[in-house]
């Protein structure tokens, strides 16, 4: 039978994280490509005993729960979200599963075919997919190191009147970026001019190694009316549990949440009991911070290896914070054709091309430095290595 | 600020199932409005020990897993599709947060604005809900005790060329009717004839009160062409681990796995593997059969209850499975204005009219054994059969 699908799945592209987990799976290749945190410091302790004390709080914890969340854990993310100057309710609070739920219930409930979102170039390639799958023009700003610039943002907000602008301004992914304050600031002024709504995508945000904290985007959106936040327990507690927040202006949030009915009723309230009992009794700040201090230890493993490049030829910045390094070859390079040599050596690292919205720049890639231990770190970048030397040699 | 929603969410009706919810969580109220399973009998202690061997396998089982689900649960559904006569394989098997989204994802790969979706007349409200979030139009299909009339069904696939059809055949919400095999193999005749797909929701048919077995209507499309079939395991195990399943076509399963990945990369990976540990390790099906034996000693608890209604003014049937009893009464009842009076004496129901596709009968009414106790049962008739009688006689 020929099937016939829906108009709006011919935007939808080829999975390529599935193809990255794909890649992760084959026996001997060490995969710097996927976005996984490390299972070695999983607080499985925790977790186990987290979901003990569920089973012990009786039955009732087994029904069906409410759309929006189990209500104590929203509660308790009141008080990570004040933290970060953010400041939010139960209602203006949605569990999801995962914060690419957010990504996609988001968009569902803003975007119909031909509007616009601004994003960042490169970015997100999964939060694109989902733009476009729902018939969305993605327009990329201008940015430098500091993030979008505020001149082009204004010319492309009056020109194209977008639906929404989407940014990952902490250790962004896939470039690593940190957004200036100032940035910051100015775009929620500019969303307050031009009444534009912002969705700001904090997956990374906790995983900084240093004392400096970088304010998010919503703390500067002091009448909660402009900024949506959405962060994850994937890389601060476990990936398998999905689970994800959003807080934001209570009109929108509570439009989410009727997409969200309509999605999946609500996501597994197990998970969201466990996790409630996670946060409150287990040190989850110090966690992070033996997270931040390992992922710093891979950091500085893969940045000294990188070091044998010719720093004339391979253009590259070291991290502040989160799980990757961004790496950009000489203009002629390929790195997609590079990948099968680099996978019969070994080794995997992710193309840079389906990062971006506009020409691929195809001389660029991704390695991440969290999922490995160091000692597969400096095997895999042994491995690397001669690869991008000879492919540059050639 | 004046937020600009997308196009399709003028098609999101207000959330009926939620407003269920709110009212079973009302202190001394007895619902008999929501669909949810009893508490009573959740299989907590296998479920425990299930999660404590997810623990046991080790820190890899916390990581991200594949969008189509933790294959070794994808596994042993095949041996619960073969047994319903149903041929899958791991690769037609995808996973999902309950079955709602296997009806939310399946009409986001099928269905673009204006596209016509068939179904029963009452059916599943938050499916009607989902279709039409789509921007697909439903059409109703006549339909006696046995099933959709095939005559009515071919016309309408004639006249409408349907995307796909939507059934409940066996104990359906909200009727609890089953179809007759025979028009359950006649509509996949026309499937076959006309190229319609079907798909098969099926969440309540492990739920029979005799040892009489309704073959799916997926068992009958041999070339597993045209019939997608999903269940859940949110009746037959617990809700909150919201897991649901669909198998079908494998073109179709690519598809929606696809969407699923844009949407939330996959579901709960750690209640999945709880629920592989569950069906190898525990008698689920002596577990369902209890099941049977005590939602039917609730279902003719209810039934008793309702003889003293006069036959002359409210028509039942008694049903053979599920979790609902169906009422119509005379025709100038309107039961959404009885519903205050009912609350107020302490007891809800879920009017029938949201589960119309045309012309809602408001004169109908559905109410859930499942859920309450044999007592609540008996105290909750006390409380609804005199509002029902002293409406009749007002």
């Amino acid at each position: 039978m020929k099937y016939s699908f829906a108009e709006q799945t011919k935007h939808y592209s080829s999975s390529a994280v599935r193809d990255i987990l794909n890649v992760i799976q084959q026996g001997n290749v060490i995969s710097f490509a996927g976005g996984l945190p490390s299972d070695d410091f999983f607080p499985i302790e925790a977790v186990q005993s987290a979901y003990e004390k569920v089973f012990a709080s009786g039955k009732s914890a087994m029904q069906y729960g409410l759309t929006e969340g189990f209500t104590p854990l929203r509660e308790a993310l009141q008080e990570v979200m004040k933290r970060k100057g953010i400041e939010s309710t139960v209602e203006t609070t949605l569990l999801t599963t995962g914060s690419q739920q957010v990504i996609d219930l988001f968009s569902r409930v803003m975007l119909s075919e031909g509007d616009v979102v601004l994003t960042e170039d490169p970015t997100y390639l999964a939060a694109l997919q989902v733009f476009r799958s729902y018939g969305a023009k993605v327009v990329s700003v201008n940015s430098d190191e500091d993030g979008m610039v505020p001149e082009d943002l204004e010319l492309k907000i009056k020109k194209y009147q977008p639906k929404f602008i989407y940014i990952v301004p902490t250790f962004s992914n896939p470039v690593g970026k940190i957004w200036s304050t100032q940035r910051r600031q100015k775009l929620v002024e500019l969303c307050y001019q031009y009444n534009v709504l912002t969705l700001e995508d904090d997956p990374y945000g906790e995983l900084r190694f240093s004392d400096e904290v970088y304010p998010p985007v919503a703390s500067f959106d002091v009448n909660r009316t402009h900024v949506l936040y959405t962060s994850t327990f994937s890389k601060t507690v476990v990936p398998a549990l999905r689970s994800g927040w959003v807080t934001g202006p209570a009109e929108v949030i509570g439009m989410i949440s009727q997409g969200k009915q309509m999605t999946d009723l609500h996501s597994s309230s197990i998970d969201q009991q466990a996790l409630y009992y996670i946060m409150r009794d287990f040190d989850l700040q110090r966690h992070v911070q033996t997270l931040r201090e390992e992922y710093y230890r891979r950091m500085t493993i893969m940045r000294d290896c990188l070091k044998r490049l010719d720093p004339g030829l391979f253009k590259w910045q070291e991290p502040k914070g989160g799980m990757f390094m961004w790496i950009e070859g000489e203009d002629n390079l390929d790195v997609t054709k590079l990948l099968n040599a680099a996978v019969k050596n070994g080794v995997a690292y992710v193309p840079g091309a389906p990062f971006y919205v506009n020409e691929p720049k195809l001389n660029t890639f991704r390695i991440n430095f969290s999922h490995s231990t160091p000692e597969n770190i400096k095997l895999g970048m042994d491995r690397l290595v001669p690869v991008l030397l000879n492919q540059v040699t050639v």
